[in-house]
């Protein structure tokens, strides 16, 4: 067990990300019992029924409704923000330039001139800061990067990454902040598209140049209005973004995010294919690992279906014994184990350059990949991920 | 957030399933938030400087080495026994004298003698009990036992029962306690065969009559001790056990148990046939059950993949949105919910004489299959699961 | 192309299976062309008019109704035995004893007594003599066995094996052939049972004792007479057969053949689990094998899913390029050609006592394990394989 | 078994889509013998001794050098052109117009330009005409295409689909006849792109727009020559395409035809999704449908698994019973059954004017796609498929 003393986090935020990032920070020191002990200090919203609520149940000690001064209270240590996307830039900004590590949801920015301001600010900031690309922490994604690191696939040739779900497929389906620009900045392309562009960009590396289209099949849906139930208004984001992409290093790219791929509740997908192997992978099935070496033997080559739950795969000796998987949460437990890590690096003065990935630079670039996408779906052109006036 | 007292667990044991139970234990407030909130009191064990380390990480208040004296304090309401086998009996049984409500490892006992003893005690109590075969609380299998109890599958023809491990394939692997008789009862059939009992018993019945084989395939291991690598000793229980069944209902079973079925970590398999339908379902991939429907059109049958990670399926309201996976603690989770609603309702005196299941009752006849198995492996003939003397 | 002088081939019996065979005489020369050319001489059969279209369509040049004056016919090379069980024991005869060469569709016999009389004239025959256990030729079997026979699973553990179908659970389903004991022998254990006993013998070798159920789930069936709709019969065969298996060489073997898996329409499927690795395969998916192999890296380890479509695999460079599978067919092609081949080279003189498997003696083996499986079923004992009086 | 004459075939080209058609030939009239019959009269090519041991093994009356004295042979019903790409047009037009029907393996032709020529030959003939995408006679595929046509799915949003292999990978693969523009038109986006395309077009309609990138991957490749290994030459084609595509309809299309996709030998695969439900097809497991219907009970949704062999699917009753699986050879029987329809129904006046798909018709269409693939490639821009200028 960390000797340390607990490290006191504000959560500005208590829906869905905040039940998981509150469940992190519960279950990390029980999995990671040598990293500082956490307590979750203060959670912060507008509806203060249903903070107070919600504070009970995730086991914060305090509530409140002005995040400003939250942040720069000097009993705060970690600030993590899982409010709607219109409110990153905001928060995260005050609360690096309170010296705060600061956690924030992705995607990191409503647009790329607000991700090139946070970004900004991160790297001038004292303290640790992250984006919660938390697929990246299957450690069946992390065996991939391990081994993609050690150049066991050799030449990447190709990538083609889908994030395919379908909540929103029935008309019915009210106009709730995703749907709309100013509160989410994008649709699929932001909410999951992002993940697949940041497991792109951890595995193979990054984005030159990318062609686009972008889609809203259904451009108008119901507010949720009490009694007002014929009150609708028009999406203005997209329902699913395409993109085709060359890589720097060669390879071609073919990505996918929608919420209309009915029967697909969560399948976040990749594939990879280099010169001596490949690997596949899919969240709804997220424990496996497929891989493929050209090497095997010419009688028995296949993909070979990996059960990443050994000892010897990344953060698993956190967990159970072989064969006992692990699931959705435990991506959040390993990003949390892996930033407490990282606040405790540098407060011993190690690494005191590095940062862990992904942080807010991986959100800017991510950001200036979205962007580009965003340009050439409107354009028809090619558009350079760096080819932004910013 | 339930306003009742928290309930106090002293927890005897502290290996592998103590890690599981005080997970869950520590979890299932956060995802059951109306049940009465738990605490985790005192951790008993033998090893001082183990215990010691065990209960800092899981957040045990203290730690003790006597259970006799903690299962008696008036401070702890719940006992929850994770020992090897052999303890099961006397702790169970002193606890349950003591009025507490009882949690025990599977499988119940050493022997059905044992087991019958202490469903005995159970029965005379007052606190509730419960036996942790966690893997009925898997929500695909609670799904396929609502689906069962509908009657959807129709009369029941079939079920192969399969749990298939190889952590012991290595000749080198040390004579533990599961390897000794007189610590562990049995082998592979207690172990791992209890479970698929449990299953088949929860989905289809009871069963009547069995046939089986038992074999070791390594019969001498090495100990484990320091400077003596070559004290070897005679594995006395089962590596592998199988055997045929016939249901009171009518249905033929056939199940395995095995640590000998190489690349199998962890394979808890069944597959039920009725004349209505088909029901699959793999520990190693938990959250779906597959089912086939004979209604369905002529020109699309077939076996459909449930993603039981709907809030319509069983346990998932507690959890996260449809496609976002659990995994093997979260059945442990819902077992100590379970368990937990059941103290609940006995101390406002709601279902006075209803036990949740599997109980110790549960133990016991998961025991006479077991007896039965083990007599008939000896002489080679189909034994009454009712057939002992006992 | 051979030059050889063209095979002419007298089928008994024209529904499925005469179908299936008459197709692989049909094709094994396109695939083959090397092996002696074969020309479809005579289809006997008893209904005049339905043997003529079958003839017309399968391409025979004859008809003919009476078996025993075809099988003597000096221009007739090889018999070719698809007839309801009852019949195979006096055609075989014959035609062996006419020097023929001679194909039989599996089981062998109705009884053991019957395999008997058969393996012992098919011993003094001059002819070839083969049984139709097609499975083994599917590519994926092939390379299984050279596997195992190369030693790379080392000592074998475990089989587990099952054919899983689902034609009869209605009710409804008439009285056929394959329902009756005098026409059939057995029920499932016969006709499906047979070819995963034969598939476990060829991987794994001799069985030595075994126990077993066999059950009618419904007992009684309409016949399918005109007219006369509620003429119903006793089924006095099994509908399902279970039992569990020990080999000479240690391993355990559970088997199931059951016509009431729903869902299951051609479930035949093993696993086998050896120390350094083990098998998968499943005849609806009957082109991947998937193995495994304890010395893949700890990191990488998994069953891979090979795709037996390669030309290094078994009889597969006859066929297409890798990726393009082939079918049921195939493996009747597949055993074809093999027995065209021991044609061949017994009339060369090369080989001359050696005959390929599976072939009569076979087929008696087989038998013999069926016969100990009704006779443990019957009076609930261990059986040995060889511990008839036969 | 048909009356009618036999019809004879002249097959020019006699490699891997030589064996491929011939076999298909050869089985047509056993699996569908209400069919004409069908004769294999002369196979062209022009090495000698080649065709003629070609000729041998197909089953071939007769050989010949020369394709045009044969396409005008009074004998010939049928002229099956199976040559490289560059010989389609000018084989295909001389036989379309000596009134021949014509078989014409995929892609139609080398450019744009060719296939509207060849398109307009077709329309003004009196054969039949047909073009070889046999992946559409996959049963599965066309159970997905009544489906799709009965409006199962409902609007359709998206068609992911990839055509995946990895032949290529080595650079040491020779630079054969499919690797040089001038042969085959282009690489990997004629010879398996097509595929993909001509399935998109059957199953979800017409595309209106594409964007495009192409790359080759190995730009120099050694030929094929004897004693001077050190000659190279320039891959002048693509290595891998892909591209997005919107559909008239308003779908969206993202497509993938590659040969250096390490670990997939043959993946051809497509998902759709429909407001109403969603289909899956892979053809390694060819036999095989993936559907999900948006209808079904909110517990239990899933992807269904349908074993394509039923007697109710596709073209399913000419061969085996219920999971007996069919392989590659299979799809083009059903696309010759269809072909061989189609002629008998054209000789009978039946309808006259309608023409089997996929013809020449949807051959240029394919061709159109290709070239705005192709255009879009160049430029960098959305190329309409109808805005060429041809």
């Amino acid at each position: 067990m960390s000797e340390g003393k607990a490290l006191r986090v504000a959560m500005i935020g208590y829906q869905f990300m905040g039940k998981a990032h509150s469940h992190a920070f519960r279950d990390v020191s029980f999995y990671f019992p040598n990293l500082r002990p956490v307590t979750l200090q203060v959670l912060v919203g507008r509806q203060e029924e249903r903070v107070r609520q919600a504070a009970a149940r995730y086991g914060f000690a305090e509530v409140a409704s002005d995040w400003r001064e939250i942040v720069e209270r000097d009993d705060i240590d970690i600030v993590d923000i899982v409010t709607p996307n219109h409110l990153h830039r905001e928060i995260a900004i005050a609360a690096l330039r309170a010296g705060k590590h600061v956690l924030c949801e992705k995607p990191l920015a409503l647009s790329l001139e607000e991700a090139v301001e946070m970004e900004m600010e991160a790297k001038k900031a004292l303290g640790i800061n992250m984006i919660c690309h938390n697929y990246r922490f299957a450690p069946a994604v992390q065996l991939a990067k391990q081994w993609l690191q050690e150049g066991r696939l050799g030449k990447i040739y190709h990538i083609r990454a889908q994030y395919l779900q379908d909540w929103m497929i029935s008309p019915d389906h009210p106009m709730e902040w995703r749907l709309q620009k100013q509160l989410a900045g994008s649709g699929a392309l932001g909410d999951i598209g992002s993940h697949i562009i940041d497991l792109a960009r951890f595995l193979v590396g990054e984005i030159d140049d990318v062609t686009a289209v972008m889609k809203t099949f259904i451009q108008e849906r119901p507010f949720m209005v009490e009694n007002e139930q014929d009150v609708t208004g028009k999406v203005d984001v997209d329902d699913a973004a395409a993109f085709l992409a060359k890589f720097l290093d060669g390879a071609l790219g073919v990505f996918e995010a929608t919420r209309f791929a009915t029967g697909n509740r969560n399948g976040n997908r990749f594939e990879i294919n280099g010169e001596k192997g490949s690997l596949r992978w899919d969240l709804e099935d997220m424990n496996r690992l497929y891989a493929y070496f050209v090497d095997d033997p010419a009688d028995c080559q296949g993909f070979r279906q990996i059960q990443c739950t050994e000892s010897v795969h990344p953060y698993l000796q956190a967990y159970w014994p072989p064969g006992h998987i692990i699931g959705y949460e435990h991506t959040f437990i390993n990003l949390f184990a892996t930033f407490l890590m990282a606040i405790e690096r540098r407060e011993q003065g190690i690494d005191y350059r590095n940062l862990p990935s992904p942080n807010f630079t991986d959100g800017l670039y991510n950001q200036r990949v979205m962007a580009a996408v965003e340009r050439s779906a409107e354009n028809g052109k090619w558009e350079k991920v760096m080819g932004s006036a910013i």
